[in-house]
């Protein structure tokens, strides 16, 4: 088996989210027999794996999923998405860069590594879900949930996202920014515009405070990251007739936040410049990740390193782009990174991966493995 | 035929608008014996009436409409809806109050002022519509338009609108507010909000500009009106994703302005407004109507005589509430002033009106004739 022939495997399973397929029950096909100990979790709809080779600490985890966003519109793919079609050198196929590329090499490098080194140090496990792309309920979170009870710890953690921009290894991601949701309603008294004394426009009596948040200098940002965002993604007054003055004013907003703040100040801040205005309001929020980041260890060391060796690249940090699994694994004090290949088709149509991109992967992912565990 | 007969048989007719019913006719069968000549004149799906009694100058005219708002939910009513039923004293249907009680009261003291006075000075006319309480572009307008052409001019107007608050009489109106209606879209570029340099609000370009507009004093207003009022009636950006930056920024302001303003002078300060902030937008406008006040003249002498000398009430002048026909037909530099019953029960179910305020409405429209053209 190599590691095009494996990506073709699970691409030809069309696991779109939550669905897996069996994708995980071939990976374990092949870990099994390396000795690896199988444990599927399976919460709700969602399928998760949990497989580990040895007791020892550390514990290097390779995490992924195997589910893929839809195809979109089929008939627009030069080949059919769940073909795994190679052609010039290029494998197509929906996941085929996001993110079964780098399952097929992560599993690879492992064989190759534990063929090499049998009594290797420390462990090795994989963390595999189906709804990476979906709600992010029943995947991650709940396998970490499962490991943190039973005080099962990560120490080091590579997420095989598609990190690359335009050659493999060229842009490892050391971290990710946090995102934060306010769902916020803005109280007012509806009425006919003919009669405004009767009513009470709640946009015109929230108009301040909302210039106030979009004009908010919320952080610098810092090495790693930019400075915090803040966007208005939604919003809402009114009945439709022009001559009612509405009685609520419904807002939707999203921080992608830096590690020089945090959901607890950001809310905070928020509140503070709403509450100065004197506005009957009600505000939820939803905290879809705390950012994190890995700002140096052996994990980024030895990453670094492997990229350098195998590629004669540098490889540059980034913590741009949304947000991936790493956010549920680093709070628990793993070092977390996310290498994988060319991100520049995912989610489209024609997605797609250089045969050459996944082998010289297998190749990294071996390297990194030997760094740590040898 | 008395007035409280005339109105049943009118609330009989189920003219929800832009239906008329034969209401016209029936009313056309009570002037045409008393020497009024009858024009009908249909736009579209619109019937109206001009009918007018003698060729002098001046010219007074009763105005008024046909069309009635929808019922509403029957099973609500106290007596079904267009039965017009009596009882104690007071007479329920849909248009008892708006407007087939003025019409019928405007019929009959017609009637008795040119038995009484068959060569009075001038002239008297009937201005009747089916659509004023719907689009307004068939009914009024469209007759103002035709009266124009052939130099046809009314001196003095009389709308039969309900203007009474507590009181047969007790307020007329001497004029309306202006109303023009806005509709912008602020253009952005549309993102995701991991990536807000390659995106571009509109919410928060915009946002500035839209507390300006709110908080802005357009005028004081003056003795007849209160100052002008700017209401903000929907609004809406976003795609719903919560993860998208809106490309376009919709938004619907209304004017409700005195005679202090124009809708000239209101459009160019809302420009200077959006324009100082550099905005790419789309501006659409639609004048509702421009403000009109009779402030004093025969007309209004006329009116607030014969309410004092019938009911012995002081009227009280009032421009206050939505617009009426009366804004297409001031522009022709007709006196207008808007005098009916009491309004409370308008527009809702059970509307009705005092059986005798019907008999005293009558009464002075009778005596404000006498004063005009006697
Ligand atoms: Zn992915
Ligand atoms: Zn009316």
């Amino acid at each position: 088996m190599s590691t095009i022939e494996l990506a073709c495997e699970l691409i030809q399973r069309p696991s779109v989210t939550p669905a897996d397929e069996g994708c995980q029950e071939l990976i374990g096909s092949y870990l099994q027999p390396l000795g690896f100990k199988l444990e599927s979790m399976v919460f709700a709809d969602t399928t998760n794996l949990w497989a580990r080779r040895g007791t020892k600490a550390p514990l290097f985890c390779f995490a992924g999923h195997t589910d893929v966003v839809p195809a979109g519109a089929e008939h627009a793919w030069r080949f059919p998405p769940f073909a795994a079609t190679r052609h010039e050198g290029y494998l197509y196929g929906r996941g085929a860069a996001d993110m079964k590329g780098s399952l097929a090499a992560m599993v690879k490098a492992t064989q190759r590594f534990v063929q090499k080194h049998p009594d290797h140090q420390g462990s090795i496990a994989f963390l595999l879900t189906s709804d990476e792309e979906g709600p992010f309920i029943n995947g991650t979170p709940k396998v970490i949930e499962t490991l943190e009870a039973r005080q099962e710890k990560i120490d080091w953690c590579l997420v095989g996202e598609p990190s690359s921009t335009n050659l493999v290894g060229d842009v490892v991601k050391n971290g990710r920014r946090g995102s934060l949701t306010g769902d916020l309603v803005v109280f007012g008294i509806q009425g006919h515009v003919a009669y405004p004394h009767l009513a009470e426009n709640p946009v015109h009596k929230a108009a301040v405070a909302i210039a106030e948040l979009c004009a908010e200098h919320w952080d610098d940002g810092n090495q790693y990251f930019p400075p915090t965002s803040f966007q208005i993604s939604n919003l809402h007054a009114g009945t439709g007739a022009g001559n009612v003055i509405p009685g609520e004013f419904h807002l939707q907003f999203n921080f992608r936040f830096s590690t020089e703040s945090t959901a607890a100040s950001l809310k905070q801040r928020v509140i503070a410049i709403l509450d100065a205005h004197d506005l009957d309001y009600s505000l939820q929020w939803k905290l879809n990740g705390e950012p994190f980041l890995t700002e140096s260890g052996r994990l980024l060391e030895a990453t670094q390193m492997a990229i350098t060796e195998i590629t004669e690249r540098t490889t540059e940090l980034s913590t741009a782009g949304g947000t991936s699994d790493g956010r549920f694994i680093a709070p628990t004090g793993a070092q977390v990174i996310e290498l994988g290949p060319v991100n520049a088709t995912i989610h489209k149509v024609n997605e797609c991966v250089k045969e050459q991109d996944l082998e010289l992967l297998t190749d990294i992912y071996e390297r990194i493995l030997e760094h740590l565990l040898c």
